[in-house]
């Protein structure tokens, strides 16, 4: 059976709406960040990167958040969650993913973890402070010209939502107001009411 | 035809050499960073993050190295660049290029683009300072946990290499001496002698 390790507030919320939606046989196992559980040995024989997600299958390991979204998507090919035949979409699928991945989140971790970047105290806080700016541009760019709607490829839903889903979450404790982006904001209340949406994050949340 | 919009020294090249191995019909066209072209009305129609690489298909325009890599492997079969019937196997790939993306090519930036995460100058400076002991820290968990060898995934060639050898290419200008990671410098050497490799960089330097 599928295991995704995950953190409350962290990225792999994602993932784990995405096996649901999959209607995958997966469990759980929480790392508990307050206690620097991902530092530690145990779970860097599993990830040693230290972070989340890590989903564990009956081949191995796999992290990355846009990789294990594909894979979901690939194993579980009735609940479509992917344009799987066709290799353009695919791809406009995967940019997606990965300006989500290596712009969006990046933009948001010089918040709570610009100390990989920086060792200067003052630098951090300057890194912090450009937080808001960068995370609201890059809202504006999907929402100007990304997001199709009323899903984030148009009508077929994809794990593209869950993950815009998850990065949309965090506009304000980014500094960021969501009415400022309407059609993402729309899209982030019918999220939340979809089932499975509702019921990991009752699961996380617990 | 495809269309590549490209710039030497960036992490075009990646895709660059994938289209070259893939044995696809296409054509090249220089973005001049030199004048920021990339910031130009002209080219934000191709690419509104302006930024390269962007391939033009007959279909639409694709951004995001690792689903233009994905893309290029899926477009052309017999090349075998990725292992496309495995999606356990193209998990694993897509995690590379994923962790190369946002981890490792994002560490880079903090040298020459730190403007992107801060204003203030001195900031910029203490996030230069920090880029040769981030880029280490990266190609040693590369060479330690990631790269199989003779090739990324092992035995066979796929789009991770070029994307590697890219990405490999700007240890020494991020101040890293790329004899600390013997098996990844080997791969260079070896890929820089592969012939569709020689002759994108005969393409791009000239």
């Amino acid at each position: 059976m599928l295991k995704l390790f995950y953190t409350p507030g962290t990225c792999s919320l994602a993932s784990h709406i995405a096996l649901e939606e999959a209607g995958a046989g997966y469990e759980v196992h929480r790392v508990d960040f307050s206690k620097a559980e991902q530092t530690k040995p145990d779970y860097l024989t599993i990830n040693p990167k230290g972070r989340v997600p890590a989903l564990v299958t009956d081949r191995g390991i796999l992290t990355e958040t846009p990789a294990i979204l594909a894979y979901i998507a690939q194993s579980f090919p009735k609940a479509r969650l992917a344009p799987l035949d066709d290799p353009f979409e695919f791809a406009r699928l995967q940019s997606f993913l990965s300006y989500l991945c290596s712009t969006v989140h990046v933009a948001h971790a010089h918040a709570r973890r610009a100390a990989r970047w920086a060792d200067d105290p003052a630098a951090q806080e300057a890194m912090k402070a450009k937080v808001p700016q960068n995370m609201a541009d890059c809202f504006a760019l999907i929402e100007r010209t990304m997001f199709v709607g009323p899903f984030v490829r148009g009508d077929a839903y994809s794990v593209a939502d869950p993950y815009l889903f998850t990065i949309a979450g965090w506009l304000e404790s980014d500094g960021v107001d969501p009415a400022r982006f309407p059609r993402i904001l729309d899209h982030r209340n019918r999220m939340a009411e979809r089932p499975a949406v509702a019921k990991v994050l009752a699961e996380v949340q617990s």
